[in-house]
């Protein structure tokens, strides 16, 4: 059965690029959906066939293809729902709603949990009044003007569209073996690129209420276990002995569509094997989808930070994207969880390209995913009271809510701090800096003896003047940027929380309401015991993960700050020996 | 006769202040003229008497009592003109134009000399966009708005306004004498005080052109004698062996008409006698009126600096105007000519009431002003060829000129750069370091162990960036305040040149026309001999001059460029220090 699509905005398309124009309102039959990169080929009722950008149109959503409930490897986020009688699910209907608010309402992830009007709000970027005199030195300007592509539609919230296109037609590498993949799932009907359409448009669609875990006849007999120990700090995850750690480096641009589309391949060296792999962004995003389906439910897993990112120059672009995939990268090596992951490892050490294939399509076809990852954790304590659970969960969100304004804070003061260090202020140092120089070429006019020593070092301060200009808008590249960096990562990190305490708050409201439903006999009193017992598991996650949140926070904000003040100093010694150097110049004999 | 005088502009009394309410175009009769700080005594048609402001009216401009000519002690400013044919007046009538043209023409007094369109214009204070930000720190801030003073009139552009007020009945000390001298000289009718009126309404009234020194029969047996030597630098004036210096301090508050009326006095001690004398606002403006007269034509008198400064405070005025004062008597005193003339020692070292009083008389008494202070000059090398004289005068135009560009320039990014560091850059820091505070904050709600030492540190950045955003708004007070205030009182004195120059070049252009008036028998063969030797004279003068002020002016960059740097220095070493400090409070483990 064909799939149609309903056309959302006018496209024109670029002449030799197998592009389509549509019309707004238009029917098109998908051709191809796998043609990566935002793009999908489509043909229109005159039976033109080429490419359209993904976020200009809508597939029809009722997907025919899609299977209705049951059978196994069909819908990989609803996971193993065994013979739960699925008539339970309207019982939560009003329970499950934080969850299906956090998603939809996706500007504000946390309107749910807190009162705080100012809360989440990025109005500071926008409302600050310089914020059209920025300079070209500032990576931040674009970040609250949304992307920059000349023609993305009005309302591509999550958009795909990237600077890095996608091969039609493999340009070598294992490209080619992941397109053959993609159609051979796309038989299957819940390929890897179709369900991320899937999530685009019916957002929360993977993240379901947690009664999937908490009522469950049976787990799943997944080999993998999560055990949670007590550690000093209370439930940790289990740590690795070594942890991996890997470098993303050395960008190459290739080319596909006979040259007509070029994408970026970065070389990936885990610490581990010591074997550098490649990928392009969108096998990043792939990792990215399968890891926030497996475990983004109990993990904050932050999204890829390049989607905002533009430079002026396309160098600036691949060498400010490399930099925050190798952060993202980090984040992940670091986390023990998610390094120990089976796709996770699949992506830093595949063998070849028929060792990534295989292992590309085990992944996808996970279905220890979703609430039911919860299912594999371990915790060594013993079963926590709901009133804890709850308690915990409450602290943990007004937290990282707290925590959330205070980053954004200083994203803010930090944003405003870069325009005027790469703006206004080098200006008025140049203009002190000309203004010495200017009275110094004045003087050498004078025609009156002895004037030279003045007139050399007059000038001389006032080049040292120009020169402390340049260091100070230089100086945000060296000092400021790592600061706001980790503070923009820690932001996307909080922004994943609601989600995850969501899925948390949801399974104790579940807890709370067993009593109506063993009286209802929509479950049984046993049914409500296993539900205690495992939101308790769900507490302990929740809790590790906290944990290790915080470590990795104390560390990072130690690093960083480390650096920052490092720099600063420097800084301000430099231009302090400099001015000692002018000033030794003077003379009053 | 009784002195009448036109209303300007309305007035109204503040009542209980011995004041009188006068309307525009009413006419008054003059009943007291020594009332001094800008007051003047009047009767009304009604024949209600009191004070009405001395910038509100004009008096009568046909002075009745004042002499025709040749008769001495009537008009100081024109000299001993002995039996010069006044008649030959008319015929330099074109040639005098520039100097009055500078006179009238007091917004650009570069205007006569230069084509640059760009010079001599204040606009950039005005066009300040920032202009309206300035924070109460701000000294500056007031320059470009003219004088406080609520009730100034509109056009009043020699302000005589201040915020000392004078007495009316002496409250004690010299004051009393003063007002009887005043008495007295209104006898004579051309005493200081009516004479400074008539310099007010008549501009250019006291710089009479150079044709009086230039063609007058005999020149002055005066005592004084102004040598000019040859130095290494060419032409100099003849230094003393030790400078004369003076200290300017102690500011106390006095009152007089029964408490209404408040002024300030200083105590002057000079480095000769290290005997302290006191002195009010109005003796410092008698004396710059006096050595205004008496070596205006051949020697910048700068204008005493305070009429435009206001404090938002008293306290903070007295100060600012105190270090002007001080800024101003140093200025006098390092010069050789002025520093060594009989008033001005008089000013410093009189030794009682009589001796002040009985000296007072004499200066105003003096002859040997305007232009005929040319006639004490005497150089001890040969006479000038009038082509070398012209050039020296062109190039001192020009470099007084572009030195008057530079020291505006200056002054405006000064002004930019002080309000950037008094107003959004602390504000700036402020903001940083509350920002580090607040995540502190929040980190200390973790509930998470071994948290304290990030935010013990986060804490102590925090403060330290409001410490830097201290730093950083007082610095302006430390090191630009003198750059400014070297740079004002430059401006200043360069504001005098094109008076000075004027002078100089009305004589070369009389001398130019000599021919002229040699074959219209307007002066004779010997006159034109004469012309040419005197021109001679002034050039040396103006060439010692000019010597004199480079030397200072090579003195005075160096040494405001030394404390300037090293203020700087200081500054950014602090910081450096102190964020070192709060560097070291991080630790990565």
């Amino acid at each position: 059965m064909a799939l149609k699509a309903q056309v959302l905005y006018d496209f024109t398309a670029e002449a030799g690029n197998n592009e389509l124009t549509v019309k707004e309102g238009e029917t098109l039959t998908i051709t191809n959906q796998n043609i990566g990169g935002g793009w999908i080929e489509a043909r229109n009722s005159r039976g033109d066939v080429g490419l359209v950008p993904e976020d200009y149109i809508e597939l029809n959503k009722a997907i025919p293809s899609f299977p209705a409930s049951g059978t196994t490897a069909a819908t990989p986020s609803v996971g193993n729902v065994g013979n739960l009688d699925l008539s339970v699910f309207d019982a939560f209907a009003p329970a499950s709603a934080p969850t299906q608010n956090q998603a939809s309402n996706g500007n504000d992830p946390w309107s749910v949990w807190n009162t705080d009007p100012s809360g989440g709000s990025n109005s500071n970027w926008a409302s600050n009044p310089e914020g059209t005199q920025t300079g070209n030195t500032d990576p931040w300007s674009s970040v609250p003007h949304g992307h920059p592509q000349a023609y993305q539609g009005p309302g591509a919230e999550d958009d795909e569209w990237d600077d890095e296109w996608d091969d039609m037609k493999s340009s070598g590498g294992y490209t080619e073996s992941e397109t053959g993949d993609g159609g051979a799932m796309q038989r299957g009907g819940a390929h890897a690129t179709s369900m991320k359409i899937s999530l685009n448009k019916f957002p929360g669609f993977s993240k379901s209420g947690p009664e999937l875990y908490l009522l469950c006849k049976q787990l799943a007999k997944s080999k993998e276990k999560l055990p949670i120990y007590m550690g000093e700090v209370g439930p940790v995850w289990s740590y690795p002995e070594t942890q991996l750690d890997c470098v993303v480096a050395d960008p190459k641009k290739g080319s596909k569509m006979y040259g007509l589309k070029s994408y970026i391949e970065y070389q990936i060296t885990p610490n581990t094997t010591n074997r550098p792999v490649n990928h392009r962004y969108k096998h990043f995003d792939w990792l990215y989808e399968r890891l926030l389906d497996k475990f983004g439910s109990a993990i904050p897993i932050p999204s890829l930070p390049d989607k905002q990112v533009t430079g002026r120059f396309e160098e600036e672009f691949i060498k400010m994207r490399m930099e925050r995939l190798q952060g993202w990268m980090t984040r992940m090596c670091r986390h023990p969880v998610v390094s120990n992951s089976e796709v996770f490892q699949l992506f830093l050490t595949y063998k070849d390209e028929k060792d990534w294939k295989t292992g590309k399509r085990k992944a996808e076809k996970d279905e220890t995913v979703g609430v039911m990852i919860f299912s594999t954790i371990e915790p060594e304590s013993s079963d926590l009271d709901p009133t804890e659970v709850e308690q915990k969960c409450e602290q943990f969100s007004r937290f990282t809510k707290a925590m959330d304004d205070g980053v954004k804070e200083i994203l803010t003061v930090g944003h405003e701090h870069w325009k005027r260090c790469t703006g206004p202020l080098p200006k008025e140092y140049q203009r002190i800096g000309k203004a010495f120089q200017n009275l110094s070429s004045v003087f050498t006019t004078s025609g009156y003896q002895g004037e030279a020593t003045l007139t050399d070092a007059l000038t001389a301060a006032g080049k040292t003047y120009e020169e402390i200009a340049q260091l100070v808008a230089e100086q945000p590249r060296k000092d400021l940027h790592f600061l706001m960096e980790t503070n923009n990562e820690y932001k996307g990190l909080l922004g994943c929380f609601p989600d995850t305490i969501g899925v948390h708050k949801a399974g104790i409201d579940k807890v709370k309401e067993a009593d109506k439903l063993v009286a209802t006999s929509k479950i049984t009193p046993q049914d409500k015991v296993t539900m205690a017992k495992r939101v308790s598991t769900m507490s302990y996650a929740l809790q590790a993960e906290m944990n290790h949140f915080h470590s990795n926070r104390i560390y990072d904000y130690n690093r960083v700050m480390q650096l920052y003040l490092e720099e600063q100093v420097k800084f301000y010694e430099t231009i302090a020996a400099k001015l000692r150097q002018a000033h030794s110049q003077f003379t009053t004999m």
